[in-house]
């Protein structure tokens, strides 16, 4: 079966999916997106992307002539046309297709392209066991990381560090701030309390982020919205990640130096299991 | 005649050309692009855009299969069928088609789109005689803005800005140092003196900017390239901006205050006629 994408209004194979060279947000970075994880066939935390996205095309005052209901129906007819059953769905939504000119196009409607693509869960629950490293970048990003655009450059050159250094990650250090990763959001465990960046405009708000803080907090966990710093993580009992396609990973080296024992933690393993008990309650999934 | 575009080796109608949806331009801003004024047919500055598309690519690790004389022909041939003799020419390079993953693909060939625009230069002429005005916004830009790259939505952002305010164009304002316009060099004189931002990773190295630096040497004008203040620039006797689409405008309003006496002032008259006798010089193109 071949993959299937979505282009304003039209599924067609993923092949043939294409936007205008005007396309604002290829000209211009001037689009937003979501990445949901797919389980079971059921998307996660489907209502809390919905309302970051709507958030994110209101701060770029960009118009997306779709209410969520029929958004909510395209989104699944694209994952049930494709047949996968544990993949993640990617959403842009541009400005719009205009000839060239930086300020606001009058009356072009916005551009949404949906894609599909299978992904393994399962080998985040196989990570488990090892934890992966990070390395860490200068933050040298835009001041508003908060709004989910598409002008990535600067997290694809961290990654591409991250990757030629063989980490997973690359968290992106402010002074001596630890913000986020270049994809995924950033936590430490010291004395038994969960550490992790505020929101504001130098992190984008997670919705994985968002969920561990409800599920740590519900399991009587104390856990600490304030800025920490790279010391702060070396000399940490525990770290981790989170984000849509890894929903929990613990971190256990930081630049080549081991956090704690070098081995993933208690605490970590404990919110794993409230992590993925989530995904199962929500979706039916589980590995 | 239809207006003709450039993609990957084939020129086809605009109104067709497009890009796939995973091109990593449109889905990480992973991409750099070059605007150049045509006039009379010839590409002005055509060797120091060409220096810069080099430079910006390998900044990035993206490799164009293509070396200058192809790429020179090409452009030429999409200019000459495109019939306009006063135009300007976009080229956009970008990482390539690929799977979406941050890190940079394996194998993926760089897309390459260009596009031509009807271009009314001597509406620029007509501009010196008034002048414009600009607005100033916070520089919320990354720390690389020195790479001409497609990530562009604080311009944007600026831009409409300023159009909503009835400006020409933003000055982007880091602390208190005037920095550049969102697709413009800023420049102010002060006793006959010629001040702009110096290269390095806080400013676009303008190829106007560096033509204007060229040609204001050789005709004996003393030019400063030192970090000046909004203070120093609401103070100053004149003040321009200077773009490939702009080649020169007097500035005779910054947030609404006049700059001098609120008109075009001798210097930046004296430097037009320098900047458009090159342009003649180059392209045998008068207004």
């Amino acid at each position: 079966m071949p993959q299937l994408a979505y282009v304003n209004g039209r599924i067609q194979p993923l092949a043939d999916a294409s936007l205008h060279v005007e396309d604002r947000g290829t000209q211009f970075g001037d689009a937003i997106y979501e990445v949901c994880a797919v389980m079971n066939g059921q998307i996660l935390d489907w209502q809390p992307h919905l309302v970051r996205l709507r958030r994110n095309l209101a701060e770029l005052g960009i118009t997306l002539d779709m209410e969520n209901g029929p958004l909510t129906l395209q989104a699944r007819r694209l994952i049930a046309r494709n047949g996968h059953k544990q993949c993640i769905i990617y959403m842009q939504i541009s400005r719009g297709t205009a000839k060239r000119d930086h300020a606001f196009p009058g009356a072009a409607p916005a551009n949404l392209v949906m894609t599909v693509r299978r992904f393994d869960f399962a080998q985040r629950i196989k990570q488990l066991a090892t934890g992966i490293g990070v390395i860490t970048q200068p933050d040298n990003r835009w001041g508003r990381v908060d709004i989910k655009t598409t002008g990535l450059l600067p997290n694809v050159l961290a990654k591409q560090a991250a990757k030629q250094a063989g980490a997973f990650e690359a968290w992106m250090v402010s002074g001596d701030t630890v913000r986020e990763g270049s994809s995924t959001n950033a936590w430490i465990v010291k004395d038994g309390r969960i550490i992790t960046h505020p929101v504001g405009t130098a992190i984008l708000p997670g919705i994985a982020r968002s969920s561990l803080i409800h599920l740590a907090r519900a399991a009587q966990m104390l856990v600490e919205e304030r800025p920490f710093t790279l010391a702060e993580a070396l000399a940490a009992d525990e770290a981790f990640l989170t984000s849509t396609t890894a929903p929990i990973l613990p971190v256990v080296r930081i630049d080549g130096q081991a956090v704690g024992t070098g081995m993933p933690g208690p605490v970590v393993s404990r919110l794993a299991d409230l992590v993925w008990a989530e995904v199962a309650q929500q979706t039916g999934w589980r590995a």
